[in-house]
């Protein structure tokens, strides 16, 4: 029995398999809503399906802040974690890649393949750091259409994504309203509102003061290691709920035992924390976590547009909204408040709101019924 | 005009004026739910008003993670910052001073004139820091027990307290139930559940993983200010809601103007999150912060009683419990679970849950349904 037979994400029957990603480089110049320009891009991307002869058949799926294009099958075989929404894309699962061609590229400003802060500016051969320009959702999803025109897709059949995929999701709707048939965003918002943009400034003022930041010309090797951990380790707890976290964890110890009086790891949920925080600094990169929080901040469409109303006003594609019900980062009021706006303007759309105890991260859990709203949407005529 | 004409504290009928601090210096061995023992302690405190001749009409109050023992009055005729109830209690306020005898102390392990890490162990001469011992919410009781025996008080007309001051007020209906007569816990918990110890244990790790935290062992002048800064920045964003924060900052820009495309303060929220952290590192000490947060995390009734029914088995205070809607620390659900223990255990106890949208700091705020309810319960025969 070798490796692939024992990895049952290569061998099971509705797995998407072994994928790899592939590079699009722009190499004509790119100026962003800040006003900066630079040269060129990469976006680093991943496909999976068949584009069909009439080219309608492409899904574009959209990451969250910490997200990056590999959201489906593994690398190798003997990669056990796949995708991070391995659970929804693949042969015969709601996003169905025997249907459906699905795009996911990460973010530009991104840390995983895309040009970002970390990368190397052609012009000064060094890093860009924070000579990088602030990168907006805006820009984010112009980057995403040069790459749709690059594979010569003309037309996308749906744009999906949560939380910061889902405010791409709704600027894609409004920036290119003629492309777009159907949009499907979750857990998100029209309006970074106040209390997330504080978490996000404590997150960044945890980075930015971390001594070994260097004002953003830090070594790639080291870097705001404590900063970046914390900063993930607090929103970590955003994108749980109360009940969810209660459910887990409750207030079991680590140990088993009694209380330790210590001030190392004593409760389960504390060991959870630090490993998210850990993991999170040996594959992110701070820079990008300041710029990507920049984005989410920055987004305001009622501001952008005058008012939500208005900002949909061109808008040709039908709409799912999904919200979660124990969601307190994005609540259901805001996704709720999408589809009002939509409505208002005449526009097909419609509100489903899942009643699930993972809170904003709802949307990237194993569970039947959201499949089925998103399934059904995709395939209906 | 002199400055105190000048200070409405002073001189406006109904503010209680001029206070000033004592020391009660306990001078005998004290050994701590944790097992060490040490060999004595202060605890600063103030009272406010008059012990009557029956000596029955104490009001003790019990302060908050942040808090200390002024909670009301000036310093000084130029001192324009009252102690943080001052709202709550003076003549004619709901804890009226005219009427009772009123007294809080700082709490054992604090940091604002009470005996804690800070303070000099005798035995060596040197701050106690990390040799402190855990100080538990039932260590915090015992000691301010022993300053009511020192001021001769053979008994409380009531106890009350909000969030970790919540949680001593009910200790002390549980540990001297003929001792207290009437309880108002508000907005806090009988179990400290998994997201409060999260968000505990990042603002720890903020603390402890700042270099200039040293171990514990760093200098008073100096010590772990970003980390404490950043910890306290994300624990007040704990304290406010959703709501309230939309309501008081929005998407306001400190200049007014558009987006500055910046890492440095954009939005008013962020400079007003900045200021709390700024000035919360000149007046709070970092191993306090840390022991005090795991006094919470430590509360655990109707583990430490078998159950909460048992734990309040004998408890003969009458008691009014307050929840508030937007308090999403300790949301109302929690607040409510109190009151129900007590009925079940056929003890007189009430629950008001208040609708104010400052989150779980609505105890704190200026809120006349607030008021009725606290002083209509302290007057009640």
């Amino acid at each position: 029995m070798n490796d692939a037979d024992e990895n049952p994400l290569l061998t099971r029957k509705g797995e998407i398999g072994l994928v790899r990603y592939q590079d699009f480089d722009y190499d004509d110049p790119f100026t962003f809503e800040d006003g900066q320009t630079i040269p060129g891009f990469r976006l680093r991307y991943e496909t999976y399906g068949r584009l069909n002869k009439k080219r309608d058949n492409t899904v574009l799926i959209c990451h969250a802040l910490s997200g990056d294009h590999h959201c489906a099958g593994v690398y190798s075989i003997r990669d056990r974690k796949p995708g991070w929404w391995n659970n929804m894309i693949g042969p015969g699962k709601p996003i169905d890649t025997e249907r459906f061609f699905v795009v996911c590229s990460n973010c530009l400003g991104g840390c995983q393949g895309s040009t970002g802060p970390a990368s190397i500016n052609r012009e000064t051969g060094k890093p860009y750091n924070l000579d990088f320009p602030f990168v907006t959702i805006g820009d984010m999803v112009r980057a995403q259409k040069l790459l749709m025109d690059h594979l010569e897709i003309p037309e996308l059949h749906a744009v999906v994504g949560g939380s910061m995929g889902g405010m791409q999701v709704l600027q894609w709707a409004i920036e290119y309203p003629s492309y777009v048939r159907r949009i499907i965003p979750l857990a998100t918002t029209s309006r970074h509102g106040a209390q997330s943009i504080a978490f996000n400034e404590v997150g960044r003022q945890a980075i930015i003061q971390d001594p070994e930041w260097r004002g953003g010309n830090y070594d790639p090797e080291a870097g705001p290691k404590v900063g970046l951990a914390i900063a993930r380790m607090m929103a970590h707890i955003t994108y749980l709920s109360d009940k969810g976290m209660e459910r887990k964890f409750g207030r079991r110890r680590r140990d088993g035992g009694d209380i330790n009086f210590s001030f190392d790891v004593d409760f389960e949920v504390e060991r959870y924390l630090r490993y998210q925080g850990q993991s999170f600094i040996n594959r992110f990169d701070a820079n990008t976590y300041l710029y990507f929080t920049r984005a989410l901040d920055y987004f305001d469409l009622p501001a952008t547009y005058g008012s939500l109303e208005a900002a949909f006003r061109d808008v040709s594609a039908i709409a799912l909204v999904i919200g979660f019900t124990s969601d307190w980062l994005f609540p259901p009021e805001q996704n709720r408040e999408i589809v009002h706006a939509l409505l208002r303007q005449r526009k097909h759309a419609t509100y489903a709101e899942v009643p699930m105890d993972f809170g904003h991260d709802s949307f990237l859990v194993d569970a039947p019924n959201l499949y089925r709203l998103i399934m059904a949407f995709l395939w209906e005529q």
